[in-house]
């Protein structure tokens, strides 16, 4: 696998990272782009909040709470629970004190009137990160959640304070008709040599990227081979909802549903060495060891997946 | 000196705050209205913080960080470390962690449309305050303070930045001529039974109060006595940059100086009993013990102002 090749990974949150810290030893961090789900974002307490990006950011700055996967290590909570004990305000979502350094600044910067690809790479570079991470658009597209017990429930609230029990109906992008590709995310695309969609939530994570207008329809058209890696190993998600979420909506939960879903847009399928295999009309297949309990793990899965698409592409 | 009398008081920041303390304990706390100085108010970080409304209720929540007089007892720097290690923030201006849960719910409170004095109200309320406590208006009226070495600088620029070094040339209340008095201070003023002046720094504290437009004007009318206490004791400044700013503007550091700043507004003045007593044309005034060390000053002084008030008004 040549490394001057450019890397583009469609991306969400805690399952995705993984990889990306994985890529970003196997390659040459300034040859990817991470263009992150904006999904997840919301506004809590008068601070924009961006999990994905976060999540992504901390991973490569190396100041990510590796158990949790997601937040700063170490972090506190003494303004959480100041606003919890003066004033009453109730701690759904955690905030840390770290953490919060982050979303003052984004916020401080999008009120000055700068777009969040702006905000973002402002971030990246005090960070000192060499990859270039992208929000999946500038616009606000929160994923709205229907389900079953509460009616809609914006994400964080379906996946935080209630704890992703709710069961879900169906999945909406509020205001993704009003979205658009940012300059920044059509040139990583267009500069690509391959794209990733990384082990994330197919439905919560990759399906807000997909909604976005002129996504769909510009992948098709890209030199660069596509290839979606699994997130579903021996018939279950690693850690969150996927696999709860693919019951609900009716499906199977296998890989081959997975790659079901993102059929028509990828040309190579990494499947799990656990999985049962499945072959499905045109589409690439390999399997590989995808389950990353360790940076060498997620190394070895990130030089693997480049080597066998350099055997049959780019 | 009857208990149900209704008494408002102008204030500023540190020195304000000790008598307030004292008045809390002197007479029910339903009877207090304060009316607060917002010209040190700014910007920071994408948050509103108004520093002498925070000192105010810190202080009477019992919150306030004894020793400094301002920002939270115990308090740490989690997020302002956070920003300077991560994203290269100089922190020239402190904010606690503990202190950033009343910045963080006054700014979102104010971005969703809720004026200053409604959102000081809601926070007084969680913060279980049986005083009123306003801000002198809803505008924003920043100080701007015009210095011999650096040309014109906002007011934490030139009070903390450059820890009030810099001479003072001048002092101007940007877009004052846009303000007006908001119906809680008119009501106040007009309910009130004694108006005081607290002793708070006359040129940085009062007067950007007193440049709201229609409060002069205001004054004169009242039925209520008014009366200042001076900041100036033994021919200096408790604290801060009073004595400084009197020299630089070419006055005599002196009680007599700060009553003569008031002269046509107030009707008694409480001179400290270290100074040179004076007279002044249709003044009425005492000599108490205005220097406040400890809780016990704080009641004395309040109590004893009001009796000496109670005596030839109300």
């Amino acid at each position: 696998m040549a490394l001057d090749k450019n890397i583009a990974v469609l991306i969400g949150g805690v399952g995705g990272a993984k990889l990306a810290s994985g890529l970003v030893e196997a390659v040459p961090p300034e040859r990817l782009t991470f263009i992150v789900n904006t999904g997840d974002d919301f506004w809590h307490l008068g601070l924009k909040i961006c999990p994905d990006l976060d999540t992504l950011m901390y991973t490569l700055a190396g100041l990510v709470n590796r158990e949790w996967g997601w937040g700063v290590a170490d972090d506190s909570t003494v303004t959480l629970d100041s606003l919890a004990r003066h004033y009453q305000v109730e701690p759904w979502f955690r905030l840390g004190d770290k953490d919060l350094a982050t979303h003052l600044l984004r916020t401080h910067w999008l009120r000055l009137g700068h777009s969040l690809t702006e905000a973002t790479a402002c971030l990246g570079e005090r960070l000192g990160l060499r990859a270039t991470v992208l929000p999946m658009c500038d616009e606000e597209v929160p994923t709205m959640v229907n389900t079953v017990e509460r009616g809609e429930l914006g994400f964080q609230e379906y996946f935080v304070k209630h704890a992703w029990k709710p069961a879900i109906r169906a999945i909406r992008h509020h205001g993704c008709e009003k979205a658009g590709l940012s300059p920044g995310v059509r040139q990583a695309l267009s500069d690509a040599d391959i794209v990733l969609i990384a082990p994330s939530n197919p439905w919560l994570s990759l399906a807000p990227i997909l909604a976005v207008p002129g996504f769909r329809d510009l992948l098709p058209g890209l030199a660069a081979p596509l290839v979606a890696v699994t997130p579903i190993i021996a018939g279950d998600a690693v850690k969150g909802p996927t696999a709860k979420i693919m019951r609900e909506l009716g499906l199977e939960v296998s890989a081959r549903e997975v790659a079901r879903f993102y059929s028509g847009l990828i040309d190579g399928f990494v499947d799990d060495r656990r999985n049962q295999p499945f072959a499905m009309n045109g589409l690439r297949t390999v399997q590989l060891n995808t389950l990353m309990n360790d940076q060498a793990d997620k190394v070895a899965l990130a030089r693997a997946l480049l080597g066998w698409i350099g055997g049959w592409a780019v």
